[in-house]
């Protein structure tokens, strides 16, 4: 008999409901901002109508619903089904947000972090499907990932396993707001980069057109304006790129030869960078891992890219239903 | 029915070989010399006559041997049954022992690296049996590790899983006769510390007990020395202790980012050092990883000392019964 799943995709700006089988097909997907200053109650409302909206359209009751999973922001406690304190959801501190949900709805509901769920959709509906061992890392405005080994993700006894970013990469290297210098966070992660842009570009006045690309606005200074600067052959952005590449591959070398897995798949600003990146992280590899573990690996862009919230979401209730 | 495991314990010294029942209770274990010199045709012939003898002296036919587990050193295939070129065995290059034992003995043969077997004995017998992640660490010559997730060994795409020694701490740091300048087994691999110290000692003309305890010949310097001049407050030993218990936080506190596992058990020179090793070590974690992970997370010396080797490869041998 069919099966149906909802999924909820939870992010910092935009919250997408999608509706799906058993099998992963999604039916719909339909999205609503978060604006998580307005609060919980505000979002529990506006979520649960559109779900209603959603279920309404395809003639379907909650009561068909057999499972509903969520992937949110980090840090949070997928055994208790708590947000413990997102950086994109301020104020949603310990927020039981499994337990409200399964009040409002009274459907079984499942959470976990959406580098972890990104992870198993990778694995599940992905270019790398059944994979003997994929890591995910979101690369994003932090560097959250996921470990998925013999089809099952890896979630660690305090639910932090995968946390990649924060493994140290160097005890005297790069300072970092989280409080974890010369992490791999520290030296690529999205927003550290940009500050450090940020901060070298305003202090020390240097020429780039990183700066033209962030409309003279340091402010404005991203990833993106960093990678639009290197395709014109930036001195500046090239430096930093180099750097970039170089603690990237100590980092992604350091997963290959602790855990000598078949998959890594790279998100956000590794889609937007492409060749830019895989072409020198697949030259500096090799210095800092094993070969045949090395040759072993798959290393390549998200092959769900944009649409990887919403299949996450799901990914985690197809997960639940296998094993009941 | 009771069932019969034989178990083969290769190591580069010694070899010994026991007899257990399905549920790991070992009735018995006998020991040769490895001496790998004398080459594998020697070392089968001496090995299969020691397992008649213990056969037979238990009154058990080869015939009644259900699966023989063999614990050896690495680097080998687990996949392929191979010894690749373990450098405690010089000379027994893509040596397939798995199939030399199996035609020598007519029974099934299943192998793997002796972190992994250690680690799976650890979780099977140890003090800590069934932990939500375990991590088994060698510390002994070399730094070797075996990583046991849901009650399995994770062995990796090319079977290099959990060789944690090898991931990059310090992209600068101490050269490595193993070429992974800065890897955690440069900083904490027993002979390289060894090695260090050597050169130092002898270059610089440092004063210190580690030399007194290696009978003023430099040859002998290893571990114990630096231990023994350690608890007598020997400066210098003291020094180079600060440098290897930080260096053993950081590379420790990088599995429990990644992995988040319940346990970590330490082998050779943890066990010897006993609390010279574990109370700093406990300090110095806490600037290198998460503080839930690590306050979860058990941090000791294995619980299975001297037995781990027969265990280990008792316990591969479990493992393989589990499974048909």
């Amino acid at each position: 008999m069919n099966k149906h799943i909802l999924g909820i995709d939870l992010g910092g700006t935009k919250t997408s409901v999608s509706l799906a089988n058993q099998h992963g097909s999604i039916t719909c997907a339909e999205r609503i901002p978060t604006t998580p200053a307005e609060g919980i109650e505000s979002w529990l409302q506006r979520t649960c109508s559109l779900i209603t909206d959603v279920l309404n359209n395809h003639d379907i009751s909650l009561a068909d619903i057999d499972i509903i999973g969520v992937s949110a922001p980090g840090p949070l406690s997928a055994k208790t089904g708590t947000l413990l304190n997102p950086p994109n959801l301020t104020g949603w501190v310990d927020m039981p947000l499994v337990a409200l949900l399964e009040k409002e709805l009274g459907r079984p509901v499942i959470m976990n972090n959406d580098a972890n769920a990104a992870a198993l959709a990778e694995w599940m509906f992905g270019e790398y499907s059944g994979a003997d061992g994929l890591i995910y890392l979101t690369m994003s405005t932090g560097l959250g990932g996921g470990i998925i080994i013999n089809g099952n993700m890896l979630q660690g006894v305090t639910d932090t396993a995968g946390e990649v970013g924060f493994h140290v990469l160097d005890v005297n290297g790069q300072e970092s707001p989280c409080g974890h210098r010369g992490s791999f966070e520290a030296y690529c992660g999205g927003k550290n980069i940009a500050d450090q842009l940020r901060h070298a570009i305003t202090t020390q006045h240097i020429e780039t057109s990183i700066l033209t690309h962030a409309n003279n606005d340091p402010a404005q200074i991203d990833m993106r304006c960093l990678l639009a600067a290197l395709k014109e052959q930036d001195p500046y952005a090239l430096k930093v790129w180099k750097t970039f590449i170089y603690r990237l591959a100590q980092g992604i070398g350091n997963l290959i030869t602790i855990l000598n897995p078949e998959v890594i798949l790279l998100g956000t600003i590794a889609i937007h960078a492409g060749d830019l990146l895989f072409a020198p992280l697949k030259k500096q590899l090799p210095q800092f891992t094993l070969k045949p573990a090395l040759e072993a690996c798959r290393i390549a862009p998200s092959s769900l890219a944009s649409n990887i919230g919403d299949l996450g979401a799901i990914a985690l209730g197809m997960d639940w239903l296998k094993k009941q």
